[in-house]
């Protein structure tokens, strides 16, 4: 009785003197990042003076240069790259798309538009009449209608998602299959509008992927006003239009994941990961996407070594090497991890824009979820919290190395963030610096809590 | 014990319910916003055409006529003004401050500056010394040092604050109060750090008040960077400065505060009050603040009607006159409420800006917290949740009407706030169409709950 008396007093006890310890420690980094971040400079580095950087490019090439020294600035146990075979798809000119024909009289009205990602170019001017659909069931029912035209996705977002990644993914299955599906029926060019929230007229592009039964038509994304004026245009009237991409293939590309490590003091062989993308889109910066996520990453680590911080179990920071039109950096990155047979216990991405952090979104078991979600209230000093369900596109291939990993993304407020998604928009000075740095702070409380505490519920 | 186990079985399912309906009716008037949305559009006018507003301006006269217009084209039961008496504050020519000696050594370092509203001119131009000081204990400490100098306050914000509005209460005293207690020793002029998160270089204005005991002398906010330099340089050199502010008082303005009212149906006398105020500074678009609180305020009442919905409870809709160097809107119809022994039970104000809600800030007593709390998971699906404690402005003086009316305020994400507010950024350009109507649509919520429910616990 007396000893069971001495455990309700003392795990009680401990459970408060531990998570206190939990909010000392994380206050100190908040501190220390608010106060002295570096991300938001390392930010303005990467985007201004290195660029847009697709897989392939010279400015990929530079960027991977640039994060391998910073994360050896910053002191890490070691840095080093890990080679990978990246698509090298070029965009090959200034696409271009305009009506040119309304019920048979003939005029120019170019439209704001890009090439969709990995698709190839149209070997010339195409010239054509449009068709529209609003959903695949349409064009299933019509699909006889489809031959020698150009079909128009109207792929808009629904505005009443408030999670507006959600509408991203229902809207976006136009643009990844959007063209395969209607060169199934004769169509000779896709277009679609922007997935886009913004109140502007820039198209956003975003990578497609060919279905090699079918024949590989050039497919483009319509500024989100130019789109909107053709649709209603083309309900009522016959419309023709002009289009020309030269996107194409050069041979895959040798890029690199910079992986950077400081080796856990007692379970070294325990390792978490925490990571962003390095690649960006062609025609933008790549502030938020993921600019954001790659500077978070660095600043984590800068943080630790400020504050002295020796981690009981292996952290690595991450830059990916391709997300955006091919997932390549990931996945190679989990073929190591699964071929040198290490034991991956939690990962964590920032790939959704360096906005206000509203949570962590955490993908567990139930039990484990009981403990995380424990840990709650440490986040709302800083604006978060944990969430159920989370992940991220460069982490995501690490189940194949551990099927009962802990995944985990941050999730930013998304409001604003398809309004800039994969647009020439994205760019460094629509990064606030009090957001992105509030990210950073999010981030690394639950990087310092998962090593601090482990996975195990 | 049958009864018992009936009403048992009743409340319960009653709760779920009437929630459930709650819940479709939000979503319903969600819907409309998000869709349907002309909060926006009225920005665009209200910025572009009209633009800045401060009291006693023919911008702030034109703003109430469009105001009242645009009620009136939302079909309210009843629009009119309410005559208020505001301060008629000029800035009266282009603020001036520079860096003129260092060291003994002439030079001129030109610093972006604006005279803080409410301060007088310097009858020509002044030059000082500056003397620097971080605290007003510092201050008092040397306040004999203080004769025929320029005082600079370096009144910064505290970045390790989530919630900015709390270093801006820090920070903010500098403002108000600095130049009356620099006086009181002998200042010739007062200078502070803007009251900033920004990264940009951008003076930020804002109201100050003279103590009638000392002499009034002319008051500026510095550029953040050239206040640093300031700074910098101050602690170690002797640093001479030039300024001149040109603002004077005109007799006060005839303004109106702006009224709309939908009737309510079974409660007529239970009066509900949303509003914003409509007044801004001189020097930029009031965008944010308050261009925001006042287009979300006469979207809600758009919607209100395009959804049918008829009010149990008066919900009046209020634009008001002069808040930001006088609060004489608010306290002109705290009075007019009081001389009309009008009975009110609920106002929320929105003053914070457009961005994204996070929440409504409630005060009211623990038992009515109990009932409002209930609700709190009817915000969840739009970003929001109901917390503890906000208020505005504009409606805190109708206390003085019921001192146990229920006050609330739309408590948007605070990041960005403090990088536009009173400064030249806070423009339309600015505000984002998703963040404005997601805060309408929350504050809807609210209106709708405490219209069907009332305010007893």
């Amino acid at each position: 009785m007396r000893k069971l008396l001495i455990l309700l007093l003392t795990v009680p006890y401990f459970a408060t003197a531990q998570s206190s310890q939990d909010s000392l420690n994380i206050k100190k980094m908040a501190d220390e990042i608010m106060r002295n971040g570096k991300a938001y400079d390392l930010l303005r580095e990467l985007t201004k003076q290195i660029g847009g950087r697709l897989a392939g490019s010279p400015q990929q090439q530079n960027a991977a240069i640039w994060g391998k020294r910073n994360l050896e600035a910053f002191q890490a146990d070691k840095v080093y790259f890990q080679a990978v075979k990246t698509p090298n798809w070029k965009r090959g000119g200034n696409d271009f798309a305009a009506i040119s024909a309304i019920n048979g009289k003939a005029q120019l009205r170019p439209m704001k538009a890009l090439a969709l990602g990995n698709s190839l170019g149209s070997n010339g001017l195409i010239e054509a009449e449009v068709i529209v659909f609003a959903s695949f069931d349409e064009m299933e029912k019509r699909k006889d209608d489809i031959k020698g035209k150009v079909v128009y996705f109207h792929s808009v977002f629904d505005p009443t998602k408030f999670q507006t990644f959600r509408a991203y993914a229902e809207s976006g299955v136009f643009r990844r299959v959007g063209p395969s599906r209607a060169a199934k029926y004769g169509a000779v060019g896709v277009m679609i509008h922007s997935l886009s929230t913004a109140t502007d007229n820039e198209p956003h592009t975003g990578s497609m992927v060919y279905d090699e039964a079918y024949p590989k038509i050039p497919a483009l994304a319509l500024g989100p006003e130019d789109a909107k004026e053709l649709y209603e245009l083309s309900k009522k009237l016959t419309v023709r239009v002009q289009l020309q991409t030269y996107g194409f293939f050069l041979p895959d590309a040798d890029e690199n994941n910079v992986v950077a490590e400081l080796k856990g003091s007692e379970f070294p062989e325990e390792i978490i990961t925490v990571g962003g993308h390095l690649d960006s889109w062609d025609i933008n910066e790549g502030a938020h996407d993921d600019g954001a996520g790659i500077v978070q990453t660095m600043e984590i680590l800068r943080t630790m070594k400020a504050i002295n911080y020796r981690p009981k179990r292996t952290i690595r920071f991450v830059l990916f090497a391709n997300e955006e039109n091919g997932m390549r950096g990931g996945n190679e990155y989990a073929n190591q991890a699964k071929m040198n047979q290490e034991k991956h216990i939690y990962a964590l991405e920032s790939d959704e824009g360096g906005f206000t952090p509203r949570s962590i979104g955490i993908s567990c078991s139930k039990e484990q979820w009981k403990k995380f979600q424990a840990w709650s209230p440490l986040f709302k000093p800083f604006g978060g919290e944990l969430t159920l369900g989370g992940t991220g596109a460069d982490i995501g291939p690490l189940v194949k190395v551990n099927p009962a990993i802990v995944l985990s993304g941050l999730i930013p407020d998304s409001q604003r963030y398809f309004d800039l998604h994969h647009a020439k928009t994205d760019v460094f000075e629509n990064v606030n610096k009090r957001e992105l740095l509030l990210g950073a702070v999010n981030m690394a409380a639950i990087i310092y809590l998962i090593d601090q505490h482990g996975t195990n519920p």
